[in-house]
């Protein structure tokens, strides 16, 4: 048996379980142990770390990590906290994810465009109103992202009928059917024709305060708001005003700046807003220890490290 | 110009203006004039009405109609109210109604498997709590009814990776993935396995009262019900009864006895039912009228009427 592997994260002891007995079931060849298992002997010796939010602290005890997997996609936290002269971090790229997030995104569009939200209001006022109903066909759904993720919603989306645009950083191949946006000055066009926007943007230096109050302001009257991405592409103030006003008619929020979100937010308890715990793609252990074991077995046949993070990008 | 055609409904002003208009514009050769605008000879002359929750004492006053067009799917009441004495009745085959509905079943489907009744309840009480994720592959829903709706619903709830199930009175042919149950001995098992119960049947003497105390004793503990066929289906004091048992986890309710639903319905206000004015299948006057259009044009050809509601089984 080849030296083992470390597992590091501050997970609750039910969730480590189900991802080690995931991860043994995966790879019954490696040894998987949790970091606080580790001698100075096996830590000296440990190559590979497997992390879901890790403590810094614990990683700088393993001096000869030649990579760290990541159970998560997101992986901007990680990179910030261990900085630069860490070793490589591969992000978990689950094709099962792109299916869950995609679910997430037909799943929470259905709940904008079938009035789902302003139902529970009259249905909490005792109101019996049937609402105009806006067919897929007339509703135009604007992603923000077109990556993995992005592509997979957009083919979801596509096959339901509703009409599909997408904004990216640079222009991308799109797929026929969905129409494409680009750059500072694609991101207005598409805001302004959206009747949904949903953001699977990942946070890096450019995406943070993207939607801010001038780009809210530019989103068409009514518009419903999904962030599946990460909470600070959003600015949540001027978030806020914008549904006070009108321009916004809901937000689904599943991401935060802070997570779990404080108490004291705001967010909990405004009625233009669905506040979720981060559940828009759920990472399952079983799909997770697949990837994570597809990518030990490369490396221990052929040495090579998978691709890694870009950390000066983020992601 | 061929003698008019009536117009009878209870309807807001606004929607018959819409339907009236809708009417108009797909049938421009003919004269389609609401009820209260007929002279006892043009009432002598109508041999067609179109009807939206008709008077039924207005109806008794055309002596020479041929057929009742509605425009609902739904016509019970219509056929309870005119009795066996009056013209045939056709109900409106819309095949927009399929699509709608179908898009319905698997809004209010996701609704259910993706937890938003529970996350709704989580952000009222201040809770971030991640649920377990079940994914469609390991969702079974049960469909109630395998008629034109139905077929349609199967396609798309199978399409989004669903377990389906169908039940129906008799045997019926059934699409590639879905399995089917029949007749009184099929439904308590199709109830067994079925996470998700979707009932999409007519109301009719057999389907009153269907889903009663023994029968939904006999659910998957922890279901999820969405009744969008029609309210007597389902025995009010028996859901409520299985909701605050856990027998039931929560209860989509689109159609009830009585609607609008009675401002003292203890449903309003359970926290696990979801009052929805019925709006799954919405009739929009454009998709309507097309299809009205086609039968009145056939039988200004023809001289044959529709083929009707047989008014013994009720649909």
């Amino acid at each position: 048996m080849p030296e083992p592997i470390a597992f590091l994260g501050t997970l609750d002891a039910e969730e480590e379980a189900d991802f080690l007995a995931a991860l043994a079931e995966a790879l019954p060849e490696e040894s998987i142990r949790p970091f606080r298992t580790l001698d100075a002997g096996a830590r000296e010796a440990v190559r590979i770390a497997i992390v879901a939010n890790p403590d810094p602290a614990e990683v700088a005890r393993l001096p000869n990590l030649a990579w760290i997997q990541s159970l998560w996609a997101g992986v901007e936290r990680l990179v910030r906290d261990l900085g630069t002269g860490a070793a490589p971090i591969i992000r978990l790229i689950d094709p099962e994810l792109a299916r869950t997030m995609a679910e997430a995104v037909l799943a929470w569009t259905y709940y904008l465009q079938r009035d789902m939200p302003a139902y529970r209001r009259q249905q909490e006022a005792g109101t019996w109103r049937q609402l105009a109903y806006r067919p897929p066909a007339e509703t135009h759904v604007g992603l923000l992202g077109f990556g993995a993720l992005g592509t997979a919603a957009a083919e979801r989306l596509t096959q339901a009928g509703f009409r599909v645009a997408a904004w990216s950083r640079s222009p991308k191949a799109l797929p026929p059917g969905v129409a494409g946006f680009s750059g500072a000055d694609g991101l207005p066009s598409l805001l302004a024709q959206s009747d949904i926007v949903v953001c699977l943007l990942p946070l890096t230096g450019e995406t943070r305060g993207l939607l801010d109050a001038a780009r809210l302001a530019a989103t068409k009257p009514g518009a419903g708001l999904i962030n599946f991405g990460r909470g600070p592409i959003v600015a949540t103030d001027a978030l806020l005003a914008a549904l006070d006003a009108g321009q916004l008619s809901h937000a689904v929020l599943d991401v935060f700046e802070v997570e779990p979100l404080p108490p004291g937010s705001p967010l909990w308890r405004h009625p233009g807003v669905t506040v979720l715990p981060h559940i828009s793609g759920p990472t399952t252990p079983r799909s997770a220890a697949a990837v994570v074991a597809g990518n030990v077995r490369a490396y221990r046949e052929t040495g090579r490290i998978p691709a890694a993070v870009d950390v000066g990008r983020g992601y």
